[in-house]
């Protein structure tokens, strides 16, 4: 957005002395994404991806091979959580990604004090990125909101609200975690329609949601609106976002106050937040708005954010059933699709949510909401693919599928792709489904 | 709960050498509320209320007068916020409340030590008791949901899942504030019935909702439920909660995902935990269900809770517009009634929320929801005192009221009474409303 400009660091000329980084689909020197890891016995601690291993910020710190502003980034990132990093705000953070794409750049002088502070990504475990303040969950996937509202209302799937407001509601910050964290089957109380009674048990339904997460660097005063055409500068970076949903519980609970239970589990994001700079080349314009659509409010209207607002970004889930993996068979491609199905951008979240003067705060996350392209084969949710469980997958096994049995296996991939770019990604975001704790 | 007994701390006989606090509405010293003050150039920290003084437990920490488990209670509560003291369970809390009964107490040996350690009120600024977790609103009070409902769906004002479910959803909990923040008037997205098109700007319908909050002192595992005969003591004790709200901006955004911006730019508490120890004597039966109403699932029945689960507490709302201040008019009682109208317990709102496995953790926050009587005067909105604006309340200037308006102060007070017990209360919970930051 404003802040993020093309350099030298997107050069899709520059490669890296780091084995392997240049073919890494993710983690090219082009990306540099923030994350928190740690080995077995350290202290958590944050990193950067290059390839498959982690230049550790701590160490670098200590290195003598930053200043400045650079410098503080790194210190500030010698900690458990990228709070106190990020709310260096872009200046610092920028300046960290220039330092480190010289370092780690091939032919750089300094590769040899670099080296020894690499630490290889199968040696570490991965933590969230950063504190998460507060946790709101929005509604921007149109697609996935047509889907889910035409199984309720078949003639008019979207509410009359739907294209003046994004739509949001707070969801819960204790539990999410990063990826690799099982995904314990929540148990629930649900109420088949034919049922007399309620009962209360494993939850039957569940169910993966594909969204995009937004990390907040910065925040306003309590009372203060954000103005849109500066909404941008508060976004760290994004991630891949999995809002497991349990839909039997969710059918029973959500009326009147919304989603509950259903949601608070778990949510699964993957480690890494991959920074607006990292995304400058692959900022595209928001797609028009269809004729007829109505135009939005001029405090959700920025024409810089119309130009930039949207990403080129393609999405993708996988599923392996616990037979699957035992057979060696690979995980199946669920769905795939582009990430500009979302119909609010993410300045305009941001400006929404602050339109009341409710106080964004540094570690906030956002998530998107379910991203559903308009075909088949592009849906964000078990949900919308199996028409609410009437329409099973099959698997290469022979098995079937309406909703995610105990031992599936779910991921999601997000890649970027532009000209004259080198494609950059998200690294992991997956989860097993572990049996209830009855 | 479980946990609290009547014990000497609550002797109706014992009275406090600190002037005034034996005629102290809110805080005699059976009392002995947790919060956390400053006075001008210091930093925040904890205290505890007696009269109208506050205890300064980093001062009493550093005394001698303590040792053992009320020694790590009160060095904990040398902090900013009392998340780490309330951490430290039930065992050191109550440990403090019984060595500060007897340090204030009349005829207490050690009174000449503590009188230096006494902050007046009047010079202190009181903080949030804790740093909030997760913020997460109930909708407990049935008569509160029955008339809102039936502005609605006058022939069918409760939805089904009601009396089966504790209905909640969350909130944020990064525009949590103590009494007397002012209420800055939100601005928002809205769309009368009849107009064609939403427009933004300051609300129209500004209300407030009389609530309890309940903070919590413990947690548990993420995956693993809490059960219901266990949930209380997850509890530290309770506050009084205003969940402000805009009616109109409520209306146009709550489908399908429920309220949003409409609540999160303030919710005010008051500042005082009054402990689970101090509420002990006031602790009564949970009301019988009515006659055909469902019995709750097993996961949510305890006995115990049910014997105890209720409280014998009353609460009231007062009213004055700037125009009665300036007049020197006492403020209007909008509102009084017994809290017995909640339809679930505190343990019934923790089990739930745990009961999928969700993670609570120490300064979580739970608003019960609006709690309003059964009989005109108890309704603890101006929703419903009003009928949703249709009924507007006559002030004694002349003025009228169907919503707040700028200057209007709203405030909420709440006193617990029993038999054979000295009346307790929570301090003050009130707001301003300023103009909207236009």
């Amino acid at each position: 957005m404003a802040l993020a400009m093309i350099d030298e660091t997107h050069d899709p000329a520059r490669t890296s002395w780091v084995p392997g980084a240049d073919a890494h689909a993710d983690f090219p020197i082009q990306n540099l994404p923030l994350g928190v890891f740690s080995r077995e016995g350290e202290d958590p601690r944050g990193g950067i991806a290059i390839g498959n291993n982690i230049l550790d910020l701590a160490a670098l710190a200590l290195s003598g091979l930053l200043e400045g502003e650079a410098m503080a980034a790194a210190s500030a990132a010698a900690a458990p959580a990228l709070n106190a990093m990020l709310a260096l705000g872009a200046g610092p953070r920028q300046a960290l990604r220039r330092r480190v794409s010289a370092l780690l750049a091939t032919g750089a002088p300094e590769r040899e004090q670099v080296e020894p502070l690499l630490v290889p990504m199968a040696e570490a475990t991965m933590h969230l990125p950063a504190h998460v303040s507060d946790y709101t969950d929005f509604y921007v996937g149109i697609h996935h909101a047509t889907n889910i509202g035409s199984l309720f209302r078949p003639d008019n799937p979207l509410l009359p609200n739907y294209k003046h407001v994004p739509i949001g509601y707070h969801g819960r910050a204790s539990t999410i975690r990063p990826s690799s964290v099982p995904v314990i089957r929540p148990q629930g109380q649900t109420k088949a329609p034919d049922a007399d009674a309620p009962s209360f048990g494993p939850v039957k339904r569940l169910d993966y949601e594909l969204e995009l997460g937004v990390w907040l660097a910065a925040g306003n005063d309590l009372g203060t609106p954000v103005p849109i055409a500066r909404a941008s500068d508060l976004v760290a970076g994004i991630t891949l976002l999995n809002d497991w949903s349990a839909r039997d519980v969710q059918a029973w609970e959500y009326q009147p106050l919304g989603p509950f239970l259903a949601k608070n589990f778990l949510t699964t994001v993957s480690p890494w937040i991959v920074t607006m700079e990292a995304l400058a080349p692959f900022r595209r314009p928001q797609p028009s708005r269809p004729e007829g659509d109505p135009q939005p409010l001029p405090y959700l209207w920025d024409e810089t954010d119309q130009r930039e607002g949207a990403l080129s970004l393609d999405l993708e889930v996988f599923l392996s059933s616990a037979a699957m993996r035992e057979k060696g068979l690979a995980p199946m491609r669920l769905s795939h699709g582009p990430a500009s199905a979302m119909y609010w951008t993410i300045a305009q979240m941001v400006a929404h949510h602050a339109s009341n003067g409710c106080q964004m705060q540094t570690g906030d996350l956002l998530g998107s909401g379910t991203i559903s392209g308009p075909e088949e084969g592009s849906q964000g949710s078990l949900m919308e693919i199996t028409r609410a469980g009437k329409q099973p997958v099959d698997l290469p096994t022979g098995e079937t599928r309406t909703f995610l049995e105990d031992g599936d296996e779910l991921s999601l991939t997000g890649h970027f792709h532009a000209e004259n770019a080198v494609s950059i990604g998200f690294g992991e975001c997956r989860g097993v489904v572990a049996p209830a704790r009855i």
